[in-house]
């Protein structure tokens, strides 16, 4: 089974690198050969934590430190006979020897640990920008357990009322969300003009209302230009625009990268996206060497090339087929990856699977998208939270590309069906025939997954198609059909307004010759009414796909 | 478009039945239309209404009755111009005249109205056991809103206590839940042996255990010999096996059968499931004529031959489907039909797609199964809940057949994702490489799904294979890898105690010549002990497929 040599001796399998991905391959590797000997060296002071549970110990919604430490190197050897070297850094892989090398940080020695197999989990690392030099107690990244004990230190020692988070990625608002739990004032300050880059600008304006809406201060594109220094702590950001802002704690969430020095040194191949280049196994060019997590390239299920992914899912199943490969010499492939993420910002959540219309544009694919308003469960049952829910496809054949959804229960069960469904190439069409589990405290009997393909559909059929929500409508007779209460609170200038259920009578008040959008708050009443005008036989009649909701949400 | 005849005449579209489906084609019907001649004709006083929530209007979940009424003939007619006519009742379809003959309830006069495009939406209809018969105030079915207002009628004048709800299906379960609410003593009577047929009986065991809990007595495989009367009430229930269980209220949820009259009259074709038979655009033999929801059978997505499923999910996008059909002569097709269903019962829920191993048992389907306990977000996060979850899949190669879930949150997400991927022929495999959203409120890296794929897989490529929960234990070496604490709460007699954590020392006590099977609380450990013993080349070992947490709600 284990062909390495021809000896009787075990297969010696060296991990380098115990989060996430190492661990679990790990003990993969042990549950599919119970006589390799196995390794971990894991240069930090823990074989594993759960990393993504940091930010929620920095606001006490997770009370315990100890439950971040989801396993030990006692149970590693107990349960499965791996041996955990923590302190140990990997320094120099000797490939034609099969040794790695490095430094135990315990005693200070060196190190030359031989292996038949080698797997390479040696992840990311987060991006420091310049004004991190010189370093302050109160500048400070979240990526380790030490990282949070730091900042945790920071905040029980320093009196802090004001916080800097410098990034609004995932981990920035999970970040922003729980110094706000705790008390403290926060400025967020970000490159971008939007916050949460996956996600298309209407979107993310949402996310941005819900952080206003707790007190957060937003900076979008915009750049730190230095901090003010006094006493070794930095006391002010100066931004690029010369805005000052004052505050007692900064924390970094600026992205990351992979960790591929070691694996360079080594030859390895870095491929397109700066990752390590790996097949369906896992497997480098090296066929003795494994990397899995953070520091590979995942094929993308969009792009059917190969991208950076820096996700804990992915990190965890791409151990587990390393772990097994190496130790058995079969597995299952890892299949491709779709960057399907998820945030929870205060009230909302916030979640997307494949590429938004920003990212296709970038790439040169060719979209449309539709974007609907449901509620997670029917509207007739109480408690029913409202959710945006945009589906992004291809004008050609109506293959799904992309999903986004900002609202509030039930967004990540929408997102994951349709992830589901591009696992499987499916198209928007797919997705209107789904037999997904009704009953009212669950879902509609037309599910929000429905509604998006149904006018997916439409728009494609051109029965009739939409216009996106930040569309021009000038040049255009503008057809707002909600009530006049509704026009009120919100007006739209420019628009005519007739009541869909007005508008059977009263069709004839507008000029057929017009190329017509029609606006209503989510979108669905004004579908039904460009379908009336369709119907009666006008070519150019679109409608506004996500209502007054979304586009009076735009800028703010 | 409407190549109906050579008139210039509008297209006429009669619709049979407002509920579910019906008000659904008519809706869409005009959507794609403009210029059709829409009527409904409606037996009953509402054009539609939500039937689902019916049971939530009971118990005061859905506080106001006019929320069921989710559409009027008002909207219909000022919105749509759909002209709908309640009381109606068709009697005839004169199919050579193209006519539907009925009656108008409000006057008592015939109608005779004719159609180009003619859909069938007769629905089904609860079945009524013989002991319904002579009729009594007290004892009811639930499924229109008159059913409805009788009950709540009975409930509020005859200061009812006590009650028996007769089927322990979805509804029944339901209606069992809302009556508990309003502090009512429930007694549940099922003929079978066991409550929510399509799931299997170890799942099914953890939702009874919860109606007990909320002090529902049960009486499973129980049959109603007849009922005890006095003043044109029933008083009394009488079982077959002698049990008299005194009441003051039974509903009855027995099941539903296809209303299929008229169009059998009308020489329409019944399929082998008693529903009938359409095609792919929900288009009877005769073209003219559709049908949809509960009367129809779908294509089954597991079988692959044509099912009665009756639900409210088909039922609404079979109508949106034959509603353009009709209308314009071209759709998007059905699909297929995985019968996906779900229900809260208390504090749990319970949902399902596909098919139970019972079910495909009686097809003479071969399968294989696996039941994993997992929390529905990270474990180290609060407010992790836990849930059962059963895939089933065929053994050869790995097409998943079928899952079952019951737990807390995050029971209807996976069923969803599951069933997606069924859609699309899935396989365990498959559902292993599925890139799932995850954060630390949301889930977890390796979801529910993926362990239950994992366990799968494991399963079928003998990596070791699994017993099913009710398996006999006896003649084989059982090892059980629990802590002593465990095994002291709940003993598993006749077996080995050696925790997981010492079998690296321990598993010399063994004999490696017994067949052997490793057990735990939830599968997780003994899956890992099964691996070490395998490992060392025992060649019989399995493990117990979700524990003793699922062996131990066995029969009460």
């Amino acid at each position: 089974m284990n062909a390495h040599d021809a000896s009787d001796r075990p297969l010696r399998i060296v991990v380098i690198g115990g989060v996430a991905g190492g661990a679990s391959a790990a003990a993969r590797a042990r549950r599919t050969n119970a006589n390799a000997e196995i390794t971990v060296l894991e240069k930090g002071p823990y074989v594993s934590f759960a990393n993504c549970g940091i930010p929620y110990h920095l606001g006490g919604e997770i009370a315990q430190r100890s439950k971040l430490l989801v396993t030990t190197a006692e149970l590693f050897w107990n349960r499965f006979r791996i041996a955990v070297k923590t302190g140990f850094e990997a320094t120099r892989i000797d490939r034609p020897a099969r040794v790695v090398e490095g430094i135990d940080h315990a005693t200070g020695e060196p190190f030359a640990i031989p292996y038949d197999r080698l797997i390479l989990s040696t992840g990311s690392e987060p991006i420091s920008p310049a004004f991190m030099q010189p370093p302050c107690d109160n500048v400070r990244h979240l990526w380790t357990l030490p990282d949070m004990d730091a900042v945790l230190n920071q905040i029980q020692a320093a009196n802090v009322s004001d916080a800097v988070v410098v990034g609004a990625g995932f981990v920035g608002l999970e970040v922003v969300e729980q110094l706000v739990r705790i008390g403290i004032r926060v400025t967020l300050i970000e490159r971008l003009d939007q916050v949460l880059k996956p996600l298309d600008r209407h979107l993310a304006r949402g996310v941005e209302r819900e952080l206003r809406s707790h007190g957060v201060t937003l900076h979008l594109a915009s750049e730190i230009a230095g901090l003010r220094r006094a006493d070794g702590r930095a006391t002010t950001v100066e931004l690029s625009d010369g805005t000052v802002i004052p505050t007692d704690l900064i924390v970094i969430g600026a992205g990351v990268r992979p960790r591929v020095g070691l694996a360079v040194e080594a030859g390895l191949s870095i491929g397109k996206a700066g990752g390590l280049v790996v097949d369906e196994f896992m497997r480098t060019a090296d066929p003795n060497i494994y990397a899995v997590g953070d520091m590979v390239e995942y094929l993308h299920g969009v792009l059917d090339s190969r991208m950076r992914i820096p996700l804990a899912g992915p990190a965890n199943r791409s151990g587990r087929i390393a772990g097994a490969h190496a130790a058995c010499g079969s597995a299952q492939p890892m299949g491709s990856v779709l960057g399907t993420s998820i945030v929870r910002v205060f009230g909302l959540t916030a979640a997307c699977t494949g590429l938004s219309e920003a990212a296709l544009d970038g790439y040169g694919i060719d979209h449309r998208a539709v974007i609907i308003q449901a509620t997670h469960h029917s509207g007739y049952f109480p408690g029913a939270e409202s959710m945006f829910l945009k589906l992004v496809y291809a004008p050609a054949d109506g293959r799904i590309l992309g999903a986004q959804g900002v609202g509030g229960l039930g967004v990540d069960k929408r997102i994951d069906v349709i992830a589901t469904a591009m696992h499987f190439g499916g198209t928007v069409y797919h997705l209107g025939q789904l037999d997904l589990a009704y009953a009212p405290p669950f879902g509609s009997a037309k599910d929000p997954v429905h509604m998006a393909a149904f006018a997916a559909i439409n728009d494609l059929e051109g029965q009739p198609s939409v216009v996106p929500p930040g569309a021009d409508l000038s040049g255009h007779q503008v057809l707002d059909v909600r009530s006049k209460r509704e026009r009120d609170e919100l007006p739209l200038e420019g628009a005519i307004g007739i009541p869909v259920d007005e508008l059977a009578d009263r069709w004839g008040e507008l000029d057929p010759d017009l190329p017509t959008i029609t606006v209503c708050h989510s979108g669905k009443r004004a579908h039904v009414a460009a379908c009336w005008l369709r119907g009666k036989g006008w070519e150019n009649v679109r409608n506004l796909t996500g209502g007054m909701a979304i586009r009076s949400i735009e800028d703010p």
